[in-house]
């Protein structure tokens, strides 16, 4: 059996839950299957070998899945060790948007880190990262293979050492994300997926709970500081249907990690108005994986740029909670929005 | 040095803020210097001995605090053991007071394995257990040993394997909490702390951060479900000044290990409506012995029976924070109040 078989292989559900376990298959160790990306093709642009004219979408292949997956992680935990290594240090914080919007050093550096790592390994790829653009590079996604990054999702958790702090690394090939890693540096825990291929958390297949009842869910989502009064009542409209309704409310203060919470069954509602493409990219592929649904605030399809996202453990749930939301317009990442689709499309 | 010296040294002071790191002494490893209580006194009723008339308040060595320590470690681990076990299996949930009041076979189990494990090493000590009480057993607090247990804080997150459970165990002698274990069953995290004894994550010192400024402040509460509308109201009320000053809400779902974020400056703020001495015990001294602030949640001296909390890194924050809430009575857990003493008393 191939490993993007056994990758693929839907006979070891996995869900935190326990709802959707299916016994009966070894669990599956995605470290053990994904070759380092340091033995196989090392500093080959993979993908060059396989582009098309530039009408035709790049061919993937799942051997290059594999490939680019493993990199992806080996970044991830390169990454996660100067995340970690900061992470109780004294930091050296300097304000962006507002006195809640907050970058670091470590930001910083660790952006330039995994983009130099892509960089050697992939040279043609393309990236797009929080603090490149936070630095004034415009975001562009194009057909080819770009890297998009978020170097430390919950940067406000990293400056008070609340330990949910990810690294979030997704590849996106003709404006779909086929590989996608999200980190927990501090507590050490690898979700991964590729398209097609399944969702996991530490090689173990993870799976969402599958709720279907508001009643039944437990919610995560973020009420945001520093607030307008307006956006404010819109925070407290949206939060009231849910907390009339459902089992609780949690926030772990990382979008990333929010979502990853959906796919492994451990939440069944997420939402988030005002978050860039490089906070839900790697969530969103984990997630589908997971075999979650993931859709815009309303309920629509999931733009990539759209800053908004819904995430939810069934379709049923999330279309409940899209119609009961008031909805806070942001300027998208890009004009041209990038619907994804499902790997059942 | 004698160990209870190595313990109370203030001169290893650990902060995950970073902020009151002292350097010059190696961390301490409690698990290393706390003998465990089954090759210490196993068996003995340590506190018979030092009995005086029931005039006086019973006397209480550092030597068998450590030995308290030693069995609240232990008693932790063994429960945390059926709680992971437990918590990716399917659960049989019972509710109790509404659809968000949940209870499963491994609260009522753990319970009483842990109160079993107490009654051989400690045949005279007396118990208060959150199902014991659902139970029927009403709280009764003296001046004679009592462990305060919550077998399994966070039975929501537990019913949804959010990885955020915790064994709370708590030692009151002469109304006073002598020490305190919170053990995050799932991460494995252990927090411990000895009257007068410093608080400790895994063996490691643990500080406030201090921070006296809502500003600077990472904010954590609970914004409960199925409330009626008014206290949705009362709730709104009390989120909106924190979001408009504040850098950030965060909920994990556990009074518990809520409480353990202020204690290891992981967070600044915390306050919670309508929990009970099981849930507060144990977070009570860890935090004050990580030289933070607990009071009630009008700023007023903290009563473990008085169903509310407000915990703080330093008591300006804690006073500023307190002279903003709506506060949510609730009936005590039992009628005459038990006020804790701080060490400094």
């Amino acid at each position: 059996m191939a490993a993007c078989e056994l990758l693929s292989s839907s006979s070891s559900q996995y869900s935190a839950m326990g709802k959707f376990r299916i016994q009966g298959s070894p669990v599956i160790n995605l470290s053990e299957i994904v070759p380092s990306s340091s033995n196989v093709n090392n500093n080959i642009d993979d993908t060059t070998v396989n582009k098309q004219p530039s009408e035709s979408p790049i061919q993937v292949t799942e051997e290059q899945k594999l490939v680019w997956l493993g990199a992806a992680k080996e970044a991830a935990r390169l990454a996660g060790k100067e995340v970690r290594s900061a992470f109780y240090r004294e930091k050296t914080v300097t304000m962006k948007s507002s006195p809640a919007d907050l970058v670091t050093e470590t930001d910083q550096n660790v952006e330039k880190m995994v983009f130099s790592f892509f960089r050697r390994k992939f040279p043609t790829h393309r990236f797009i990262g929080e603090e490149t653009t936070a630095a004034g590079v415009p975001i562009e996604l194009t057909d080819e293979p770009t890297w998009i990054i978020d170097p430390i999702d919950g940067t406000n958790n990293f400056v008070h050492s609340f330990p949910f702090v990810a690294v979030a690394i997704a590849l996106s090939v003709n404006k779909e994300i086929e590989v996608a890693v999200t980190y927990n540096a501090i507590l050490d825990v690898m979700y991964a997926a590729g398209r097609g291929m399944g969702a996991f958390r530490d090689g173990k297949r993870i799976s969402v709970s599958g709720a279907t009842d508001i009643k039944e869910s437990l919610v995560v989502t973020t009420a945001k500081s520093l607030l307008t009064p307006t956006k404010m009542e819109d925070t407290f409209h949206n939060l009231r249907a849910l907390l009339e309704q459902g089992r609780g409310i949690r926030n772990l203060g990382t979008a990333a990690l929010n979502m990853c919470q959906i796919a492994e069954g451990a939440a069944e509602v997420y939402f988030e108005f005002g978050i860039h493409c490089w906070d839900m990219a790697s969530g969103a592929l984990i997630i589908r994986e997971a075999g979650g649904v993931v859709l815009d605030t309303a309920g629509g399809p999931f733009n990539l740029m759209g800053r908004c996202m819904l995430a939810a453990s069934s379709m049923d749930l999330a279309q409940t909670v899209a119609s009961g939301l008031r909805h806070d317009h942001k300027k998208p990442d890009t004009v041209e929005p990038v619907y994804l689709r499902s790997t059942k499309d």
